[in-house]
């Protein structure tokens, strides 16, 4: 089983900038009670997302069979919750630089592109790259009408009628969307282009172990059936169990104590193993658009919401350690630290005479990974900067599932601590709108002239749009 | 030229949380006399890294062309400054997916790998799918026994010596260290290895115009000369100018101001441009290791640095956003802005009857990211948020050469106005130490039993190294 250790956020270890058990035990209440509120929302099944390592993955897996062989690249068109999730788990259970490798050495599975942003550069670039005949797109949207991934999804179709002919549009493409899918539901079920649906009351930070996140990595390869065990097993132990010993329970309790009763409003996410590394990106989206809120659920302002940072060592001691050690006192690190590599080296027997560099000798990479980990963590324990650290016996799909579902719970527990609601985002809507207004949808005249009048009073970027036209045309 | 718009950080915009003329008028003098030591260091020759631009890059552009028909490809080993500008330009400058595509699609270019940890998985993954006799590899150290990168070379080395011979690693290695580069560079002398100087007095993190970044960019078909023009054009357009005129002035300030006085400790890079998205990992240790300090230069205790994050429009909207709107009034954004993208797409005339499409349809992905820069810097604005913005012509050499010169005279000069020395980084040595003491390099015994002892006691990650043996050994 995934181990948690918050032994260095402790006084013990830190001295006064350190969690006494006594305050710890003082917010045992406030834990209890939220246990209390999540457990009868969930019975009331208010959260669904809890229940999708239960849902039996077979409809992606029968999909999966029937499609593979027909195609050589999936592509998928999906912006935050519908894309990060995939990402993190692509990098971490696919073979390492998977998209170089002939088929064969990919477990003969198709290559996986996420397209996750609007950008013409890239979103050109990869469809010039690719044979669309052996392609195939999953276009993932909850509301069924995200700019960016409709924008995205526009192009592609374009692309395939074009070269291969309007028929070919059902075999290419394949939808994931929610309930109130709108356009992209619509459009599917008039062309008769396969659906998979989003569950209802799963929202997009929450949606990765949904059809979300399983039917694009199924088709890479990923084998999802021990990612769905994982996060059954971490379910049954953490509901399971006291909340003073429940990782879930506890690593919530902590983020929270430090932000508001230390003031350390950065929460950094920091894998000693590449491969987890963009687990730290789906972090960042769970905890930043979980908690950063601006009312509390009375009503009252509260502005409040650590800030989540992306790190990965040992790179970032060598980019980032130096301030987290000198600077502010205002993070928390927690270190994700893998017990076994898959692979490993043990450097060979030269360069004797270099006292600089003869102590590596015979020794492993592993090794060198855990004594830098150890190393930070004692550094900044040290200068009374605190650290947690999940231990996943190995990066497997298994031990991945465990992780990815403690830290949804471990978001939905801080939200009871600071009393918001952990499961909207209010405030994208705003941006949203001023993008539908800039791009002249109907409706919005009014805003957008606000929004241009505003911005060429105030600077900001301007709208030069017109001076873009000169850029090559992916089309022509 | 490049173009900066401070507009959305003053009252005008933004009201009572916005910085008013007066106060940017008060720190004027602050940023005259940072200006005139600055200007007196590099007359002293003090700032080594502000010349890099007008060294002609000769020797390089001769090796390049000499060595590289014989590659395929091309692995960079180094870490921090050794690693994070060579990956934001290779993204920024080399073809989208480049690595993907067959050489010619590459303009006939070897492929650019950079190792910048020393993650087994990583590292066993990447050689294992290399065919080593086509395969060249830049060691990058400037101490020259970086205990990471040192560890990466002797696994490559012991790779080419096994699969190759020993005769063939003065062909497949070529060394970039500085004056002091120890092992490294002794080990260069002795076996006639290709060797490249980083100049005396340019720290890792302004060393991406230096040999450390210029030599694998070349090798892998970037254009170097118009990247060092650019940065001299920006060198003479910020020398020239007033500092209340000049855009590393007053970028510095500007942070500075809304830290110190505002209390934003935290400072977002957000490029709308998949291409600039690593851009922001270089900035982060910039600025993390430039002003991440606990003394200032008189000595006095001080725990000052902005904590930079990474972030990425569009895809950030759909995981940040929500927090930098209703969250904590704790960060400035500093968006990097595209006027024209090397392609572009114009949306096609399908699925008119779907308002929430329509309004896309004849619309170009440049005009999208644009209209979700605008509406999210104005959205952030409408709530008090501030926000700065660099716009680059187009994303190629000469302008994202303007860009890293310009951060990198902000980062020294925000080193004058905070008062610290910016050119050091004395907090990552006891880390580094800690690990060194943890391999069991000598002299080092007895602070490795200090740690274990600690870390017994308050828990944190244990060592249990021997129970890793059981992974599968690359060499076997």
């Amino acid at each position: 089983m995934l181990k948690f250790d918050h032994g260095l956020c402790m006084r013990g270890a830190l001295g006064a900038r350190g969690l006494s058990e006594s305050l710890l035990q003082a917010v045992r209440f406030a834990m209890q009670d939220g246990e209390h509120r999540l457990r009868e929302e969930r019975d009331r099944g208010g959260l669904a997302w809890m229940e999708l390592p239960y849902r039996r993955p077979d409809e992606i897996l029968k999909y999966v069979q029937a499609v593979e062989p027909r195609f050589d690249n999936v592509v998928v068109l999906g912006i935050g919750g519908s894309a990060l999730g995939t990402i993190a788990l692509s990098t971490a259970l696919r073979p390492q630089y998977a998209d170089l490798l002939p088929r064969e050495a990919r477990g003969g599975h198709p290559r996986l592109f996420v397209v996750d942003n609007a950008d013409p550069d890239q979103i050109c670039a990869l469809f010039a790259n690719l044979n669309l005949s052996r392609t195939l797109v999953n276009v993932i949207s909850k509301s069924g009408s995200t700019a960016e991934t409709m924008a995205a999804y526009m192009v592609a179709r374009g692309l395939v009628e074009k070269t291969l002919g309007r028929g070919h549009v059902r075999d290419h493409f394949v939808f994931t969307t929610g309930p109130d899918g709108g356009a992209l539901r619509d459009i599917g079920r008039r062309e008769s282009i396969k659906l998979f649906d989003i569950p209802n009351g799963v929202g997009g930070r929450f949606s990765v172990l949904s059809p979300v996140g399983l039917l694009p990595l199924a088709l890479a390869g990923v084998d999802v059936e021990p990612l769905l065990a994982g996060a059954r097993d971490l379910d049954s132990t953490v509901s399971g169990r006291p909340v003073m010993d429940n990782p879930a329970y506890l690593f919530a309790t902590i983020q929270f104590l430090m932000d508001t009763h230390f003031g350390r409003n950065i929460c950094v996410m920091m894998p000693y193993s590449a491969r987890l590394r963009d687990v730290s990106d789906w972090f960042r989206q769970l905890w930043a658009e979980s908690l950063g809120k601006a009312l509390d659920r009375e009503g009252k302002t509260v502005h409040i919401g650590q800030t989540p940072v992306k790190s990965l060592g040992t790179t970032d001691q060598h980019s980032q350690v130096q301030l987290y050690s000198e600077g502010p006192d205002d993070k928390v690190v927690t270190f994700l630290r893998v017990e076994h590599f898959d692979r490993d080296v043990t450097l060979p027997n030269i360069h004797a005479e270099y006292e600089s560099v003869s102590y590596l000798r015979g020794r492993r990479l592993s090794e060198l990974m855990d004594a830098e980990l150890m190393g930070t963590a004692w550094a900044l324990a040290r200068r009374g900067r605190p650290s947690m650290t999940f231990t996943l016996p190995k990066v497997d799909a298994y031990h991945v599932g465990q992780l990815i579902y403690v830290l949804e719970v471990s978001a939905a527990v801080a939200g009871e601590l600071y009393n918001i609601n952990a499961f909207d985002q209010p405030g994208v809507e705003l941006g949203k709108e001023a993008a539908y207004a800039l791009m002249g949808r109907g409706g919005y005249e009014e805003m957008g002239r606000e929004i241009r009048e505003y911005l060429s009073a105030h600077g900001g970027a301007e709208d030069d749009s017109e001076t873009a036209r000169s850029s090559e045309e992916l089309t022509e």
